[in-house]
């Protein structure tokens, strides 16, 4: 009989598999979907009366008439009175374009020296997750709505007491921030609305946030760090009024903002009716001296304070801090009506973490394992790299080595890559060339008995013998 | 004794209060600092020798030449050879400006009509929490690292086998995004830098999309809804190559697009060589039928489809989703430099709740739940405002109840909201004025026994007796 045949073919063609999730209806209307959009059905072909396919499916009548009508909701099919159902929809006939995989192909790691990381293996998971659990179990549902773009007032008043406490700040307006970008952009944009077109920006200095900046429409201006940090007297040279420093460790030369300058930095801030974007992203490891307190303190009305926890806990956590100046709070909101604070459970969650006391008791604990860590990778750089010259050693989770001029610091970084061994060439943090060579070598997500057999490696590839 | 003189009022100066945290010098560092910035110490004050000040605090020299180190460091005290050591700083003299408080000051709700929010009271606590211990404790170290700013690929694996299944897509390329609103900056950004100038947006909207569309530099003309969602035609009426529009249930009509216009939607995209950004926001709750799938599915190289948790979930959680054309995922990395994914734990949390069918079980359970709550709104306004005609129920979570012509409702919205009951105006989400008269009633955040004296009080209100 024509109808049988029709059938068999129809239940060849549906393929209606019985091993698939669903209901029935669901996986007949999923299998007609498919079939349409692949073109097996094409355009303007009747589909079977819906008794004559409930018949060959062995199903009700129902399931056919429900996955018919699924399908004209969606447009696929079209049935007009006294007349058959048909297809509606044909799919595109442009060949559909390449597709063009990610140029992310992840190399063996077998020592990482790059910068950037802090110890993955010591974060604290246990703890972690029982701040996570008792926010869960404790939170009221309120706060499980809406969230303020703001951020969470609870974690904002423990980020407001941390800082005071233990860095020094005076923060009159915290903001929680998925990190230092977006406290950066976040930022810039408040800056730019407030009239402010130039940004001066620290060289040598990470890309990341020269582009962060960039990408609001601020114009960008390179200022030489030495020895002593910043180079204050030279933001005259720029048209800006804004500057983004890190005065605690400068990245990636490590080196610390002098007394005098900080000083001097503040004086030029209210000298041009400026401001300061302080960048305090790893000063919590400060291995001489405590810490030294941030430059907010100084001056609250001319400094922007950007801190995360992607350096002291994990980069994963995305959560960080933004402080500004009390003047500049609503210019701040205004100026990112888009913009969204981090998760709000992550965000009760570090509050948990820190009023327990446990980032405190995490921080001491990672100083001191950084500060032997620090102390192992410079006496192995000593012995088989004598060549080198450290620096930058006070804080935070990398240092400098430099080397001797004409040394092919770029080359070396790619043969260590190849051998396994990631690190950093200064240069590739420069805006303005220079002759000076040097590489940046992190030390966060090492363990300490890799670092002799990764320095080794490194002394063969500047001998070019890997 | 002079000395003593001085030291007894030194001591009452710097207050260094015993209750507070911190080891010994760590306060008096504090305590000098605080002195200093609020101009108690001017700047070239010297400071007693530290033997002194020593004695009169009772603590070891070394305390205070601890404290007088940091501080110097810092830039507030500086020291010379052969002379006191003397404040070296002096705050702004210019009065802070005052601070301005946040506009929000939250009103007493009793009931909440308003739409945008899911059951905050169902939020599954118990499971997440599960969901984030197994994930805490099963996370490798590197997934602590720096994240994908794609997402992490195991949630990206699970988000697409979820949209096949469950919303009929055909996920090419997906995007973990912190939710619509990130997810439509992104795609904007990229449409931009594609060349595309022009975005069309349906009217009335919320005005949140309309605000981030227009942040990325996107010219945006609004296009009429009627009651088959989107008039598709009207498109050609703009210069637009490219359309937000919300297919399953439009915000805040809550029309379902009609299959027909599904289609020519699709045809109008391929003609115009543009793209449709389809705002899948609360499909899942689709009370008539199954859900319909999504128009991505019909025109995978056309559509963008951008989903959330947040109607589902918690907007607390700020996760979601972006599906981008295959030919297009360059362009969506490399149009957004600096854009981050939300928290990787949070990612894998998410992965894991939907991997174990929780999140399925938990759509299942809210569907009963608010169809139920549906029913009970629509049949309590049916016999308390007789003269309102309601719309949009078919899927979401708020309806529309269309009024009168001439109902005073922005002055209804205001009355109700002084005795307690939130609820919005159509005339919020129109670029276009109308005539006609409509309230946005949600019922995601309102428990059942709250809805017939939240009704009988929006009678009241509209019979100017409240």
């Amino acid at each position: 009989m024509a109808v049988s045949h029709t059938n068999s073919a129809w239940a060849t063609l549906l393929d209606v598999g019985s091993a698939e999730r669903g209901r029935r209806h669901d996986r007949l209307a999923r299998a007609l979907r498919a079939a349409i959009r692949d073109g097996r059905l094409a355009e303007g072909a009747a589909v079977p009366p819906s008794r004559a396919l409930a018949e060959e499916l062995g199903c009700s009548r129902w399931v056919v008439t429900e996955a018919y009508g699924q399908l004209i909701a969606e447009g696929y099919l079209s049935a007009r009175v006294g007349s058959a159902t048909r297809v509606s929809w044909s799919p595109d006939t442009a060949p559909a374009p390449p597709r063009v995989r990610s140029a992310l192909v992840p190399q063996p790691i077998r020592y990482d020296l790059a910068p950037g990381l802090p110890d993955l293996r010591a974060f604290p998971r246990r703890r972690w997750a029982d701040a996570v659990r008792a926010v869960i179990g404790s939170a009221v549902h309120y706060d499980l709505g809406l969230p303020d773009p703001a951020g969470h007032p609870v974690l904002r008043t423990t980020v407001a007491q941390y800082l005071r406490r233990s860095r020094g700040a005076d923060p009159q307006a915290v903001f929680v921030s998925a990190g230092v970008t977006d406290g950066l952009v976040r930022t810039c944009r408040a800056l730019h609305a407030d009239g402010i077109t130039d940004l001066a920006v620290e060289d040598p200095r990470w890309a990341r946030l020269w582009d962060a900046a960039a990408s609001t429409g601020l114009r960008v201006h390179p200022v030489p760090v030495d020895q002593d940090g910043l180079r204050v007297d030279d933001l005259a040279r720029t048209p800006a009024r804004a500057v983004l420093v890190g005065a605690a460790h400068q990245f990636p030369t490590g080196t610390v903002l002098s007394p005098e300058r900080r000083a001097r930095l503040v004086r030029w801030a209210r000298k041009v009716d400026g401001f300061v974007i302080e960048d305090d992203y790893d000063a919590e490891f400060r291995y001489d001296h405590h810490p030294v307190a941030v430059v907010q303190g100084m001056a609250p009305n001319r400094v922007f304070l950007l801190g995360t926890v992607s350096k002291t806990l994990s980069p994963a956590l995305g959560l960080g801090w933004l402080v500004a100046p009390a003047g500049l709070t609503q210019a701040l909101r205004a100026a990112n009506p888009v913009a969204a604070a981090p998760p709000v459970l992550d965000q009760l969650a570090l509050a948990t973490f820190i009023d327990r006391g446990w980032y405190d008791a995490h921080l001491r604990a990672a100083r001191r394992r950084f500060r032997a860590r620090r102390d192992l990778l410079v006496r192995t750089l000593g012995a088989e790299v004598p060549e080198g010259r450290v620096a930058g050693t006070a804080a935070g989770l990398h240092i400098l080595l430099h080397l001797p001029d004409g040394t092919d610091t770029r080359g070396a970084v790619r043969t260590a890559a190849v051998a396994g061994l990631r690190l950093a060439d200064l240069d590739d943090y420069r805006a303005t060339p220079s002759a000076e060579r040097a590489l940046v070598l992190g030390y966060g997500n090492i363990s300490d008995p890799e670092i002799p057999p990764a320095v080794a490696l490194l002394r063969d590839v500047l001998r070019e013998r890997p």
